[in-house]
């Protein structure tokens, strides 16, 4: 038997989560079989499922590999001081979104945020992926919450600020975010970088004297 | 023929709607069948299609009202001087949305913003759904725009923000509040207000000079 090397196999996982990706991003998590996902990856069923138990793997192993890719960009954030403020936040997720996955394209649109949108209403039936979700979700939570203490120790926000209730809102947003894109197409990182530079302007009466 | 009064024609019309709304939002707007509807509404095939011609008018009707409701709020700010700041509209929407669907609730919870999902979901596959939320949607971001017009007038943020980045930001927050929900259970409307305040409060060292 020919000796294989790790790098083959990484290279041939991949390839199989990039084409699974397209196509649930495509066609939606239920309307695609795994007969779907072969026919888009080029490879035989023995080659895929040497790696994938099913359809449900395939989503989870995606999921994973997207939470961690989202909460590096806040870890590596959280280490700068002072971090990187809000409004470059949320386009470097975005941005590092489409660096990880620059294959999920249908008719020259990045689709990838259809994908989370159909992530999302899955976790409402399936309590394996719901898991998945949660467990990345907390930490993206926890990664953005360190991003606010460096703020805090930077005197960029109060140090009574609410570091939870603040990660959770900025995660609202790149989720809101990915939801318009999912429904009405790409936006411009401009738009989301002057919306939230915007909010973060408004003047706070309450907070005058 | 018995006269029916048009309170009645609303009455029963509004009884539909409430229990289409539970139905889709507790098993999905595709699992969930016409027998299904009616079985919750506990109404006959003949006295539902009467005002309906079937799930997709249902959802199309419901993801309509809503969006009204949710445009109306910003209207009714937008002619507050000054409007009401973020922090505090955005709990103001999600409450005002509960006020309307007060019925959508299983096991205790309040479950409707997992039917927002589903509707956001269901529009990458339905046309006619997807050309609803949208003529929906350009009215509340244009209702958004107008409150922060209204913000400038009373100086609460520069004259040369970009209203509708503003907007759209601001109805990421609320679409990503909802998705959380949906996915993780009902938050205190002070976690939304203290997150958004705490952005609002990030001292930007750019705009220091």
């Amino acid at each position: 038997m020919a000796r294989v090397s790790q790098e083959h196999l990484d290279a041939r996982r991949r390839q199989i989560l990039d084409g699974a990706a397209l196509v649930f991003a495509r066609n939606g998590f239920h309307a695609t079989s795994m007969q779907d996902v072969l026919k888009e990856v080029g490879l035989s069923a023995g080659a895929v499922y040497r790696y994938f138990s099913g359809k449900e793997e395939l989503i989870g192993a995606i999921v994973g590999e997207v939470l961690d890719v989202v909460g590096g960009v806040f870890e590596s954030a959280a280490q700068q001081s002072p971090p990187p403020l809000p409004d470059e936040m949320i386009p470097r997720v975005l941005a590092r979104l489409k660096e990880v996955r620059p294959g999920v394209v249908d008719h020259g649109e990045w689709i990838f945020p259809r994908l989370m949108l159909q992530v999302w209403a899955e976790t409402l039936r399936n309590e394996t992926l719901a898991a998945t979700f949660g467990t990345g979700y907390d930490k993206v939570r926890a990664a953005w919450a360190r991003v606010v203490e460096g703020y805090k120790t930077a005197d960029l926000i109060a140090g009574n600020v609410d570091a939870d209730a603040m990660a959770r809102t900025m995660i609202a947003i790149a989720q809101g975010f990915a939801a318009q894109m999912a429904v009405f197409g790409e936006l411009p990182p401009e738009v989301l970088r002057n919306g939230v530079r915007a909010l973060m302007s408004v003047r706070d009466p309450r907070a005058d004297n």
